[in-house]
């Protein structure tokens, strides 16, 4: 046995959809998966409702046992996404409009016209004292305060919102990540990003599309313990989604 | 609202596998559309590791708040198959080698020719006073003491388990269930029988095959909340099944 202290973590998932089977959770799998690549021991699972007090009983219970807690789930613009007035009660702060959560919702709305309303700003109630967590796919952030981390119920949006969380999370195994942004679809870059992940078995790659922009765009994240060899699988993705971009007449996307 | 006494239920999920992502569990949402079909809430879930205190926890909490406990997962025969143990010790009792239970898994053990061992012989293990849940696919039962049900992780035993609980789950939508038993394998029934799924919506058909039997034997079950469409669904699996068994020239098994 290592004399190094354990690094561990709960999951809360939230929702009434699970619990009725109407949908079936893929999360859990999901967040299993990242905790063991991260060499953080996920020791607890709890599933409840979307009930407040059920909530807030789950999120105390494991922030107090745990090194880190993830909830998924409950942050939509639906009544029924209680998930931050929950998590508010729980560390007895209030949840009033995040301005940087409302700018970079407003962003997003700004490019394809949607209306901003009273139920789509719920989703820029941030309890006070979070941190948010980029949402590079719907920009809906999730947030986290103390050491839980709030995310989204729509699986590509809670893995890219675990991706973005990597440099801010400490396991037992240092694992580094990078991003290419793409101005391509996912159907365009889905087969030789196969081929990348199959000859690179070592980094992980995800590909997280992002709703709702006027211009496709597709962000790929890449992850490993191995920084040579991250750099080395990020030069070839680099240069594939180059391949694309020139294919396709388009110019790169911003910031790459 | 109805004034209705709600059937609630909590579902604990014990596996290692389960949290380090090597399993994906599809048991919850097995659980929780069997438990919405019978009208039972399922309104919490844990996970687990296969550590006693931690399933010791997690039942007594569950089996004091909900109607119903269910679990999954830690009833095997190797040496972490620690759930039999842990649920003597939340209750309190014994767990010896039950006879009934050790005489289910010898005929299955006796037409296949498996040496019985100690390792084999911890799954007759049950909690006194217990009572046993019927395993058609694997021999090794599970079991039901006060409200919690113990039961296989492999998901197509937890589901014959399941099954098997029908009659003595009370939620509030009567349900109804019967079995029909083949000489054949699911490869031969699984065309006709989706066949006879899709004209009958409304009464779920479940297939289970026997392991380890010296000849296979499939055990199909139909569940439904209306009584002449069961009856009726099942007069056409039975001629399904005897359409199947004259063609393959075998005569049908016991009991049918």
């Amino acid at each position: 046995m290592s004399t190094q202290t354990r690094v561990t973590a709960g999951l809360l998932v939230i929702g009434d959809e699970i619990l009725s089977g109407r949908t079936k959770d893929v999360n859990i799998g999901a967040v299993a998966d990242f905790c063991t690549d991260l060499g953080i021991d996920l020791t607890e699972v709890r599933v409840v409702s979307d009930v407040e007090e059920s909530i807030v009983e789950g999120v105390n219970a494991l922030r107090q046992r745990y090194t880190y807690v993830f909830t998924t789930g409950g942050i939509g613009p639906t009544h029924d996404d209680i998930t931050a007035d929950a998590i508010a009660k729980a560390f007895g702060v209030a949840l009033p409009i995040n301005a940087q959560a409302r700018a970079m919702l407003e962003a997003r709305w700004k490019e394809t016209g949607t209306e901003v309303n009273e139920a789509r700003l719920r989703m820029a109630r941030i309890p006070e004292g979070a941190d948010l967590i980029v949402n590079s796919v719907s920009a809906a952030p999730g947030f986290r305060i103390g050491n839980v981390h709030v995310m989204a119920g729509v699986p590509v949006i809670m893995r890219a919102m675990l991706e973005a969380l990597t440099p801010t999370l400490k396991g037992s195994k240092k694992v580094q990540s990078l991003t290419v942004k793409a101005a391509v679809g996912e159907g365009t870059l889905g087969g030789p990003l196969a081929a990348l992940q199959n000859e690179y078995p070592d980094v992980k790659m995800g590909s997280y599309p992002q709703m709702g922009k006027d211009r496709v765009m597709t962000e790929l994240v890449l992850r490993s313990s191995d920084e040579a060899l991250l750099a080395e699988a990020g030069e070839k993705v680099r240069a594939m989604v180059a391949a694309a971009h020139a294919k396709a007449g388009i110019a790169p996307p911003d910031g790459e």
